[in-house]
């Protein structure tokens, strides 16, 4: 992994900027960065008392759980595809 | 959806207590929540300068992109089950 070329970005996340530094390219993470802050939006105008650390960890927890129903569905779909193999 | 029972959890991320509101289980809430509080973990552990707003930008920056990768790996396995069951 050292010796491959990383990256690093500057993105734009709910008025903050951050600097990502990894094997992504800068394209998938500026569009990865626009998923997050569209989400903190989105979370805050519903909910406009919240300051910007819990909005934060209540974007993590709504990324978190689209990931694991995902993952969910992913596991289904390779165990129908192995029955479909057989 | 407003004539669905909503579950109110409440869960400790990182030191903080968060309500969260919803349709899920309380046991998936807590599983959510303990996956988003080992992440702030771990990147906070990598990163001991982040405030905790800007850990949990990053924790969600970090979600978002696993449910990405997740979601093409999910659309390559359908394109082949599709092709499966030609």
């Amino acid at each position: 992994m050292s010796n491959q070329h990383k990256n690093r970005t500057t993105v734009d996340i709910y008025g903050q900027q951050y600097v990502i530094v990894g094997l992504e390219s800068t394209s998938h993470v500026r569009l990865i960065a626009s998923l997050v802050d569209d989400k903190m939006r989105e979370i805050g105008s519903r909910n406009p008392s919240l300051d910007i650390s819990k909005l934060a960890v209540l974007t993590a927890v709504n990324a978190v759980n689209d990931y694991i129903k995902m993952k969910d569905q992913l596991e289904r779909l390779q165990a129908e595809l192995i029955r479909e193999k057989d």
